[in-house]
């Protein structure tokens, strides 16, 4: 905070509130902030006065730290809850601070801001953007075991899915046991929903990345990829993996895959502590040059803690012109997405990086797995 | 928008883009809108280059209205697809237009709209805050189709929760089912996830309204109050219902069950199609009143399409002051959920308001439901 000169944090990302509080309810789709206030050292959590003794049973904030509005500010043409903040911000001692706010942060508004520097005219507004993210990269090793027990489930899930998908299937009839093996995955613990929906690609859908699932029925001759994560106490591990229904696959298909294992094996083999993010791009796309393929996304991205609706941590990508130095326990998802004319296939692996080079957190068998 | 005195609509938020194109898939975890243009007869999808494929499968729009910003416009630092909507809406010839936003969407930016603006100096904005949510008040029958769908996948998901829920099960091994049951009902069709989580409140964090789940077992003894919902194609009912597991009510719990069902009963017989919103919470109140009960919050808001994270539609609520008039059609979630001190209760309706008075879309026993 000292370094972005602000005496308070506005932290108004849903991700950002778990990780520094704990605090994990539904409680985020009304206005819901934690304030980093440089004359306090613990924060205070601002949110809906109905949510508050949830916030008090699971943040590890002192009673007085947690703070609710009243309910008629709650979706008001007329007041907004920013409105009451000021009052709360003065009562900190801010009143003509710098306040450092979260530029693009899902669960703070327009028009929360415009209420705040309306109710605040002396303060001082500085745009801390990434700031959070940037502190989340480097994991502790509670944050890395949480991780691994997320990859566990995304393998879990992964493989349950696999041995359901059959021509005449339902998409929604296995997206149904996805969600259920990601919360209730065996008798060690429950998991969470993940940040990223999870996401089956199947025939022509495949040709995008992010489709909705729906009705359909598997056929055969498809191919199928799933996008798919385990999330434990938040936090996420992404898995995507690629089948195909039929007794052989096709040329295409069969060339991509080659392309894809190989491209893959490089990243890995380059993946280390001290490169920087564009360095791991860098080994894909000469892989992808010499089988005359084209690929315009990144391929990954930090992952953690992750609220719907997304799982990346956006401080880092791994493309061209991230210079972004990797660091020892920094964890990404790494996704090789091909999304073809009428079809696709991905492959993507959730690492940890280290000094000598990484650990790979999902553990599930590569390559097009053949069902016929 | 000619009442709204604006030429071009910038539609940002998930729920209203659906309503108004179709589009369906998880892209809206990046910039995603909707321009609707007083000089173009069709609106125009705006979103990730890598996610146009699905657009044009999902929408019903010509492949020249579907556009994409290209890749390296994603969570950059040094720019913003923005920066590119300028120049769409240029060519759409709206760079000096009076141009409408949504100033309370989760899917639109303070640095989305700053960069916005700065393109486009000679455009004046508008806020145009809850203009589509009016519009998606009033329901067509083949969205009530869908809600009625709706509310029988929620009764047959609280139906197998109950049935789930004993001393010594996980709350996780619940959610799990819960999940499962929501997106795969029965044979006849498919489910999606709901706009706001589905919630177990049990013991004491039934004392506050969006508690996560977790691995707690379920106890003997304990009041257990459950707030989920059913989504066909994006359409949401909601359905809360409580259960004692024991032999017999708690004597604070028969009383205030009592009084949230007279309550309920109470708001029902009022309500239909040309009264005020505040006029049913009145009814409530009045019961509320006679049996010496506190409730702050508002009873109930219009529901309808929900994307994570929530599925009221923001532009009713029941609640005092709120004089908007109720006309047919109008879907709400009418929720009485009583947050005690170590324990609550809730009963919730999803209905249908009509000229003669109401239908109600949800189909489940009333009552604290005991399981000895």
């Amino acid at each position: 905070m000292a370094a972005a000169g602000v005496d308070l944090l506005l932290v108004t990302d849903a991700n950002h509130i778990y990780w520094l509080t704990g605090a994990e309810d539904w409680a985020f789709y009304t206005p819901l902030y934690v304030l980093v206030s440089a004359k306090h050292s613990m924060p205070f959590w601002y949110g809906r006065a109905m949510d508050r003794p949830g916030a008090q049973m699971s943040t590890w904030l002192d009673a007085d730290h947690v703070i609710g509005y009243p309910e008629d500010y709650v979706q008001q043409t007329d007041r907004h809850p920013s409105d009451h903040l000021v009052g709360v911000i003065a009562d900190l001692g801010h009143a003509r601070s710098a306040v450092g706010y979260e530029s693009e942060s899902y669960y703070f508004s327009i028009r929360a801001f415009d209420h705040l520097r309306k109710g605040l005219p002396n303060a001082r507004f500085l745009d801390c953007d990434l700031l959070v993210n940037r502190l989340r990269m480097e994991k502790s090793d509670a944050e890395i075991a949480y991780m691994r027990d997320a990859a566990g489930i995304a393998a879990r899930t992964m493989s349950h899915a696999m041995e359901l998908i059959a021509p005449g299937v339902r998409q929604s009839e296995v997206m149904a046991e996805i969600f259920k093996t990601q919360i209730a995955p065996d008798e060690r613990f429950g998991g969470t929903i993940t940040g990223l929906s999870p996401i089956i690609l199947a025939g022509e859908k495949a040709a995008t990345a992010h489709p909705a699932w729906n009705d359909d029925k598997f056929e055969s001759g498809q191919t199928i990829a799933l996008e798919l994560g385990g999330a434990r106490r938040r936090y996420c591990s992404g898995l995507a993996r690629t089948m195909h229904l039929g007794t052989g696959l096709p040329d295409e298909v069969r060339r991509t895959e080659a392309a894809v294992e190989e491209g893959m094996q490089s990243v890995l083999e380059c993946l280390r502590a001290g490169i920087e993010a564009q360095d791991v791009h860098a080994a894909w796309q000469k892989v992808l040059d010499r089988h005359g393929l084209k690929k315009d996304s990144r391929i990954g991205y930090g992952i953690g803690v992750g609220f719907p609706p997304d799982w990346g941590e956006r401080a880092v990508s791994l493309r061209r012109g991230d210079n972004t130095i990797l660091k020892p326990n920094m964890t990404f998802h790494i996704i090789l997405g091909m999304w073809m004319e009428g079809w696709g296939l991905e492959l993507s692996e959730t690492v940890r990086v280290t000094t000598a080079g990484f650990e790979c957190l999902t553990q599930f068998p590569h390559g097009v797995r053949l069902k016929g």
